[in-house]
Parts: C-alpha cells; structure tokens; sequence
C-alpha cells in the first residue's frame, strides 16, 4: 500500500520537495556562507514526544475551529532553514515542507531583510484590487519574480490567491478559448446572453475537463471534479459528469520492467482518445486535459516523459488545451523550475498553474488563451503584490545559491540512498521513485509507515545521527 | 439604468462602504486624534486628468498580463487614509476602497507600527500549513480577531484565504451536514465511497444551493453557479442546473410603495418555496440557500429586514441550511459589524461568509455544521495568518475610534446629501437607497454614469470644495 494511502501525516517521509537544507551543510557559494553559518542549526534536537505536553494542552483549548487534522503547534520565531521547531522545543527536520510551500526554509534571512525595509511596508499593509488599480512598480515586479521564470513559450501571467483559483480560473480561460474557437467571427448572441444568467447552455455550454483517476488538483467544486485521489476530498460533494482517465501505474525498478511499463502507458493514452471520442459523442466536448507532472496528492505516481509528449500530442490531435498542474511540482525541486521542462516537448503546454512555493498563486499561459475582454478573468484582489515581492526575492536566493543544481544532486544523493535502503529492508521498503528531491517509496501497510514515521520524528537524536552519516554521501 | 450595469468603473460613485475617512475630519476619539492630525490629507489634489500621462505609459508597457480593466496606476505608499494617489500625483477621495477591500484606509499608522514590531515578523515571512501546523498564538489570535466579531450563535470559524473560497468551502460544509442528516446512524457506504472517486452518486449526491437572480458569490465553478449579476461573469463556463429565485426589485422612495413593494417581496419568497419544492420532484435537492444582505455587485439591491427573516424561516421549514453571504457587507460599513444583524433573527444564520474587509476569508458557522471528520473542509494554507494579525489591529481600531456608530451617523448624512441631490437632480439621480455608508442610486443611463465619474473625478478640486462644504453637516 502506498504510503500516502491515509489522511493523517502524509507525506512526512517520502516528500523531501526542496533541497537547500538537508541538514545545514548547504550546498552554496562561498559568497552566501557567511550568513548561513550563524543561521542554521546544526541538526534535530528532541526533547519530548511529538506531540508534546504544551502542543497537547493547546490543542485542548482550540475547540472554536475544526482541529482535527492539527499534528502539533509550532514556534516559526525558532524555525529556521528546514528546522521546524515546535511549542515544546523539538526541533525536527522538516521534510514536509508545510504541504511542499516552503519554497527556501524558515526564517531565511533575506527574507527578514526585505520586510524590515521601510519602502516594502505599504506593500504589506495596502492590498490592492490588483486588475484595476496597480502599484507603480507592478510590471517591473513581474518581471523580476514570475516573468523570470515563465516556462518557455508561455509569456502571459495571471496571478490569483491559492492553488484551486489558479486552477479553477485556467479552466474558465479554457472554456472561454474554446468557445472562441467555435464561435469563430461570429459575435456573442442574445440567446447566449441571457441563457448563460440562469446557468443553462447554449450560455453555459456542457464543456469539460479531462482529469486522471489519482490526480489532485484543489477542493472547490470546479477543481474538486478532476480531483481523484482520495474519498475524504469528494464525498457528500456535488459533481459534474466530465472524463476521468487511468494514469500508469508504474512498475519499479523501471529498467526491469520496460515493456510493460511501455503497455501500460499505451493503454492510459488510448484512454484519453476513447474517452475524449465518447464524451463528444454525448455532446459533452473535452476542452481540456489536465495532469500533474507527478500525481503528489494521495500516492507521488510518475510517468515517463514520452508518455507526457505522447499525451500533449492527444491533445493537440483533438483540439483540447493542454493545462499542466505545476502547484506541487513547480519552484524547483525536481531540478528544474517547472518539472514539465523534463519533457522536452516540441509544442510548449497551453497553461500551466502554479502556487505552494511560488508563495502566490497564479497561471502562465500562451498568448491566445488571453481573456478577449476585461473581467472575464477576474476577482477581487487577484493575487498580493506582498507575496510577489517575496517571491522575487525568492528567485534572486534560488539563481544565487544555484539551487536548481542543488536539487538534482542531492536528489541523486537521496535516492541513491533510498535505493540502498530498499535492498537492505525490502519488507519495509518498495518502489522507491523520484525526480530531483521529489522521491518516495511505499511501505506495506499503514501501521508500518505510522510506526516508521513515529519513530522517526520522536528519536530525533537518532534521526540526525543517521542523517549526519548519510549527509556525508549526499552533498 | 443602474449605476453599477457596466464593466468598466464599477461603484466608483455610488459606494462609500466604510465611513472612516470624509474628507479627513475622522470621527475619532480624542487618544487617537494627534496621530491622525499629521496623517491625514486635508482634500482631494488633481493634477492631471485620469489615468495621466505616467498611469498610460505604464499601461503601454504592461501587456505581459491581462491589463484591459486597469483604471490607472497607483502610488500606494503615498496613500494615505482615504485619500488613493495615482503615479501621476493626483490625489482622489477614494469611494471606491480597492472593490470594498480596504478596511481603515490606507497606511493607516497602527498598521505601519505591527509592520514595524520584529516580533510579528516570523508571521510574514513563514506561511504555515493552519490546518495541520498552527503557529501558538493562533487560537489567541483568532480571539483577538474574528472570534471578537462573531455574529450571535455561529462559534465556530474557518479561515480561507478569499472570498469564492470562503463560499465554496461553505456550499462543501453545507453539503455534508445535510448528507449527515439524510444518513442519520447509517455508516458511509463502499458505493458512496467508491462512486464519489468518479464524481457520480451516491457518494457525489445531486444537490444543489438556492441562489437569486442578481446576487454576486464569487467566480469558481461552485460559486459562479450561484452567481447571476452580470454575463460577463458567466458566459461560455459550464455550470450547474441549480434553482434560481427572483430578488425584490423595490420601488422608491420607500414609503410611497408599501404594498407593492410587500407584494413584491411575497411574490419572491412564494417562488423560493416552489422552486424548493420544483427540484426536489426532479430528485435535485436544495441543501441550503445563499443570500447577500444587500446585493452588491451590478446594482445595490436592498430588501426589508421582514424579506430575509421570512427567507430565514422558509429554509428551517424545508430543511435547507441558511447561508448569508457577507464577503461584501460585512465589517461595519452598514453601522452593525454584520449587515445580517440589522435582521433581528430568532433564529441565526447556519452560515456566514466573510472576506475583502475582513482580510482574511472564511466562515462562521453554528456547531452541527462542523465537518464530522479531519481533511473534509481542507486545503494547504487554509487563509493566512499574517492577515489575521493585521485584522486583529484593524478591529482595535474599530472598536477604539467607535466606527461602527460612525458608519451610521456618516451613512445617515450621507443619504440625506443623496436625496437632496435626488431632488435637485431627478433626471440624473433616482432610486436613492442605502444602509449605513452603504449607499447608492442610479442614473438613466450609462453615458450619464460614466460622465459624471469622469467629470467628478478629473476635477477633483471641485469635488473636494464640494465635500468639505457637505462634510461640515455630515459628521
């Protein structure tokens, strides 16, 4: 069973999504050093269980909220680089990342620089109605965070708040191409108009997205219905009727298993056109396919970059956009920026969506999915220059430490390490996988990843022992 | 025509909907007057027709983004209480507060000194996962802040992080509580559990929310579904068969109207009972029905407090949870810190939704409408607390400088000057209507709209001999 199968502490031991920190030897220029030294802690330090006795008693008075999922209570003031320090004083080595968006560690000190600089106080305290009254220096802000890093062939951003509106909202510039598309030189008719105002087509057409059963992609309803990883997300929830596609399930080690992993990719691809065929044949039209560049939400599954190539052709084929979901995935820990960028694709993706530790949400997308009318794509605040301006600085630590290369070496480092791990404990250990920092592996059930995930985080001692060894090797 | 009917400038004239600032002779006590004395402008100061030449160059070169709504740009460290000043230097008294986003104005000084505290530094810098990872002080800070404001019978809160969030989440709650109800003892099903993964019932059941012609809730799928203000919103994205009741169309003034205006409102909530009844034969059950105080988007439209209390009784006889939406009339524009309260209901609201001046989004909502189970209502941030912080400091000055009796002694001048001009001017201005300063009228037609905007806005000398003359009787 796959180690993220249940709700509680996923991915506490198979997400290790960005590098900088494996344990405080940073792998940086010499010109960042200095800094870092006084700043990281030199390893885990536990002083009681997990949770603890304050983290405990806080979460006995926390009833005016639903507190169920809460895990413990954390000191962010003592956090620092991949130390997360909780209320009783445990310092863990954090591989979890809060859900993967954190994009450079706690407390990184250029970002403690930046917001004591007087001329970025009014950014954080002036929130704007960002699509009709910009700050002055928004473009140039642009440029210097998102536009530095646009995926190649995508020039157009749009940010918004979180993952699901970036997402929800690439749907709708979709739709909208796609209408256009149809429409042709015609204009809007009064028909549409007015039928669009109470829900119903030819207005509200039966347009839909095609999503892969295990994919995640956000919880509002738009969202929730390409969702497919875990019950807890959809039930009791209305949905729409649109396709859902088998993603590969892979075999691992991949080198024994080429052939069929080859089948099965086929088969999945051969599901994307009968479905997109049969659907339209029920007049309910595929205007776009969405996929993770890996499904991390309920199980990390990968597959090969022809199958992805392979993928963006169908889609090309039959005239649906191509959205790619880069809110996990994006930011850097696959060794890339964007893990799509592994593909190699000769025609770039129509939109790819991101969020977590971009730190705001958002889409690029190709020139001709731009809105063709003011308000169409459209909130209140779309976005926070606040968190745009975190961002940039973001940026600027990633290009100056050099942490994309980062990520692909102490990726190696890791998952050779998971690897040999695997051979030494084979019936606790399978399927190890991964992409840069992005690795994980399967256990056999779900008390054995509890018990190796307590174990773990409560012996923190012996944890930083291992890594201090392991360290040795990665970096 | 309504005032509100077209895209572009949108509510410029007919929203002042917080009081705080007239012309900068602020209703405040005498403790926190001298701060304010050197804080504020003294009126508006025009330059430069608007946007000016700066505002249409940076225009020109902003075409890396959906740019076609922006008005101009703005100098938001220039800003000052409610005085919005452009990059052209002009500065203009601004009704407008960022589409009702902006609480207490802008660099208002008791934001700039929790900027400038190093101890709530670590809140910007490190976003956590709320849901799982609280920071310590965040059930202190959720006291400090939105549990301080929480409308009478609803102690449960969960935070999002804007406002179609906030009603998607809610819709989700909704829908669970009434599956609960239907469910009664019963577990959860293996075809719930199973069909839900693939977005059919039973596990994804066929209900639906209530929602009326004219109510803006947002613009994701779920939350579009409820929303008929204008086609804009709406056209080409698919949506949901969910019923869809008239709202009063009143007539004014008020008192000349009585019974039609009665019979007005009965004819609705008749429909709200059939449509109820409608869905239910065709086995799509209204789980719950959302209404805004006073529909804000596309028109302000008002309807008597008797309407929502008869409403509020429909949705206890059948069985429907009531869901007031208050992402746009709450906090204290109308003179209470919820326009819902102006109600006097027996019974509360389930469900209250807030976001924009409340700078976090979430909801309120009565106990059995907490999720039964960890990760039902979920998402990676689950809002932010650093917006919590600054809200905990903005409800402090509400409460200190007593802005909510303020709201209502400006609202009450307000609508008095708005009358007046009404009855100078009845071919521009008609249909004067307003709670607190949330006020508004509308002109024949859109030409006249855009006209006097323009007019009052690039002369904004006149504008500010205008209103210091009418301050001196308003405050």
């Amino acid at each position: 069973m796959d180690i993220y199968s249940k709700r509680r502490a996923q991915k506490i031991w198979s997400v290790l999504r960005f590098p900088l920190f494996l344990t405080g030897q940073r792998y940086i220029s010499q010109a960042a050093a200095k800094i870092d030294v006084d700043f990281d802690y030199d390893g885990p330090l536990m002083k009681t269980e997990v949770p603890g006795p304050r983290s405990r008693c806080l979460l006995f008075v926390f009833s005016c909220k639903n507190a169920e999922a809460v895990h413990f209570f954390c000191n962010y003031e003592e956090s620092r680089g991949n130390y997360l320090v909780d209320v009783d004083g445990n310092r863990m080595l954090d591989l979890y990342s809060q859900i993967s968006s954190i994009p450079i560690g706690y407390s990184h000190p250029s970002l403690i620089k930046l917001l004591q600089q007087p001329q970025n106080l009014s950014t954080f305290i002036n929130r704007p109605a960002l699509g009709i009254l910009p700050p002055e220096n928004f473009a140039e802000r642009l440029k210097e965070s998102l536009l530095s890093v646009a995926p190649k062939g995508l020039p157009q951003v749009i940010t918004m708040s979180c993952g699901s509106c970036s997402n929800e909202n690439a749907f709708k510039a979709i739709f909208m191409w796609y209408r256009n598309k149809e429409r042709g030189h015609n204009n809007v008719t009064k028909e549409e108009l007015e039928s669009c105002m109470i829900n119903q087509p030819p207005g509200c057409p039966d347009y839909a997205m095609l999503s892969f059963m295990g994919g995640f992609h956000g919880r509002t309803l738009g969202c929730l219905a390409t969702t497919h990883s875990k019950a807890v997300h959809k039930l009791d929830i209305p949905s729409l009727d649109w396709p859902i596609a088998p993603f590969p399930r892979l075999k691992y080690p991949l080198e024994d298993f080429v052939k069929e992993n080859q089948q099965e990719e086929a088969r999945c691809l051969e599901e994307v056109e009968d479905l997109i065929v049969k659907y339209r044949k029920k007049k309910k039209i595929v205007a776009g396919i969405i996929i993770e560049p890996i499904q991390s939400e309920g199980g990390d599954n990968h597959a090969s970059d022809d199958f992805f190539r392979k993928l963006r052709d169908i889609a090309r084929k039959h005239g649906c956009a191509f959205l790619v979901d880069e809110v996990q995935t994006g930011g850097g820990c696959t060794g890339k920026f964007w893990a799509h960028e592994h593909w190699g694709l000769d025609d770039p993706a129509d939109v790819v969506t991101f969020s977590k530790k971009m730190m705001t949400g958002g889409f690029f997308h190709k020139e001709e999915f731009r809105p063709n009318a003011p308000y169409r794509i459209f909130n209140t605040w779309l976005g926070d220059p606040s968190k745009n301006l975190m961002l940039a600085e973001v940026i600027k630590v990633i290009k100056r430490e050099d942490l994309l290369n980062n990520a692909t070496h102490a990726g190696k480092a890791l998952l050779t390490g998971l690897l040999d791990l695997q051979a030494r404990y084979p019936h606790l250990i399978s399927r190890v996988r991964g992409r840069g920092t992005f690795c994980s592996f399967d256990t056999p059930n779900d008390a054995t990843r509890n018990k190796l995930i307590t174990i773990a985080r409560n012996k923190g001692k012996k944890v930083c022992d291992r890594n201090e060894t392991m360290n040795k090797r990665w970096i």
